[in-house]
């Protein structure tokens, strides 16, 4: 069976850049099935490239290489690892790119990748996605186990972002987050996961909350974009999961004039009745 | 022989959503060689995707899947339909992005969608092309039969746009129609077909016509941009064989202001001679 | 074993145009394994092309194809050519997007393309990459040989961009360049090859040149991007060995406002000492 490299940087795609790490791939490879996850990451943003490659790996089957090169330390001492997790192998730079896939607890094992045989003569030391990830990821592919990258080391030691945080006050049925990510569409995704909902309200309650973004109130939290009218704000539970606000058949970033790290607060008051039900 | 699967969307590059449908696909369908048409299509515009579909089809071969998910009811009660059309299928949602195809007259079957046992689960209100398209689409590459989908239904109850009409006037010798596409190149492409031209005037005949377009004449159709200096306006049958208007090594678009919707006209005067042609 | 052809075009990714050309080259070829190099080349921009395919055939196996349609001239009387170079094949209109390759001394033969038999029939005059290039490219995949395509050529009379030279006064120790592209990160990549550098200087001695744009003075080269302080302009060996000044974790072109064309210097003092080496 065919395996699947994918690969997320932020290289666009009006380079080569892309295209030379397929050709050295297949070069060793030639089986293997590339698939682009994105090369829009912006300039160095490894914040945005953890979030993608974390909504993104749950979708692909196992035996799945994952190569991430957003890498503004490329060429400096900084390392780069092999973290296998979940059936799948993800190949980075060891900056913080696998910070959420480093929050769970499937982690199988993370390597350092020291396996200078493979890489391409003379590494460059301004283009490591060619003359060594995809080396690396090619070798992988045709068998090589992942303990013969280079030596073990501890998942818990690899580099972390501080990513926003999530407050949650149960007393006063309040949940407050951010916006961490924007799509496409000018959809406002949040960190605020369906679960930790959960915590203040069920599924059923979901028409008494109130969501709050730069000082607007949105009224409940909808089923599909269409169940506001057109160009009305909404707040929804994304395809991910998570609290994302969005604007019916518009863009809720430009109407908001909201960006990355904007404000975003659930609340839920349980009604009255349900005070007293344990006294009732 | 490995089965092709081709994308249209308005999803961008900069997300992970065509590579988490990918990824779906795969995962069901190890085999599936996965073309991207354009993931460029303007936010919901369907007109657009319809014109996309309707040019591109016809080069891939029999047993494609085309999925188009240009879909601003995502969630709400429309319709996912699969359509069958000269040996390969067309998966997409009922809101008229297939009425180029549906215009034709080799439509063979269509089917809703509703085969739900084969969906992501559980199924986002947002993310169709993920939960639904990709996993149906693989289980058609698989062998299921398009019958499977879910109940058959009338292709011509399908939702239809209203196109921008082209009028014929042989009286007077002339056509008028408008622009429908503009490309990359800043050409704008029309909806006057080649045969409805030639109901006016033959192929020997083509240097005769007049184009008008924002005021501007232009003498004569063209065999190639290069027919003319280079900066001045052209109209040539494109290679879709619909009249289009080009600026040779330029942007016709920019250079005249013209957007979608712009009207075009062709005439053509017989030469007086001709009219005596029969009475000689 | 799977065959690769690689596409190179200006034609954008929001119109259908690649799509369709991966269609007939499947249609034809249902085993090639199609790779985008870019299909971001500015405008028509020949110059562009012949530095990307350049830069990114080398890394591809013997026996890939490339197509480059890069083709102002489309539908005129200029020549489509088909390349061997390498073990690999070129196909592209003979418009000059070959010159970086045409310099290099391993050039195998040139075909003029004339197998009609195997074109899209009609054959438009605007879109030669369908209804030619993609055809020919899969038979070519399909075993025709490189002699079927054509008439044999002479390479060397294929036409050729005059390209931006270099000047070296090894007198003065001074070579003069210029910027010839700039990727998406804003780096400026030069003519000036390491190779050329080391008439004057070898690599022990590059801490001491004088690098100099736009009125700039940059001491040295460096190793890697992250070797000066963020914010800070650098010079450094590019991965394709050309001069490259980049500035760290930013962007030298948006911060030097330099272009294409720009004129880049570096030069060497040998030290004092060396002068007298001989003579001590």
């Amino acid at each position: 069976m065919e395996k699947i490299i994918t690969l997320t940087t932020d290289f666009g795609l009006t380079d080569e850049y892309v295209g030379v790490m397929k050709g050295v791939i297949l070069a060793r490879a030639p089986g293997a099935k590339i698939i682009d996850l994105t090369h829009g990451i912006s300039y160095q943003d490894i914040r945005q490239a953890a979030y993608v490659i974390h909504s993104a790996c749950g979708y692909f089957p196992a035996g799945t290489i994952h190569i991430i090169v957003v890498d503004p330390w490329v060429g400096s001492s900084r390392r780069i690892v092999l973290l296998s997790f979940k059936g799948q192998l993800f190949l980075a730079p060891d900056n913080g790119v696998l910070t959420l896939l480093l929050q769970q607890k499937e982690l199988d094992a993370a390597y350092e990748v020291t396996c200078e045989e493979l890489y391409l003569k003379p590494v460059s030391h301004t283009f490591h996605g060619r003359d060594i990830f995809s080396p690396v990821a090619a070798a992988l592919i045709n068998g090589m186990t992942p303990e013969d990258v280079g030596p073990s080391i501890d998942p818990n030691k690899l580099t972390v972002l501080t990513l926003p945080i999530v407050e949650v006050n149960q007393a006063r049925g309040k949940i407050k987050g951010s916006v961490v990510r924007i799509d496409h569409f000018g959809n406002l995704m949040t960190n605020i996961h369906r679960d930790t909902c959960h915590e203040l309200f069920s599924e059923d309650e979901k028409d008494s909350v109130l969501v709050v973004i730069k000082g607007q109130i949105i009224h409940g939290l909808q089923s599909s974009y269409s169940s506001v009218g057109t160009g009305s704000l909404l707040a929804i539970f994304s395809s991910r999961d998570y609290l994302e606000i969005a604007l019916n058949l518009g863009n809720a970033s430009e109407q908001l004039n909201a960006n990355i790290g904007e404000e975003v607060t659930i609340s839920f008051d349980k009604p009255i009745l349900s005070l007293y039900k344990g006294t009732v």
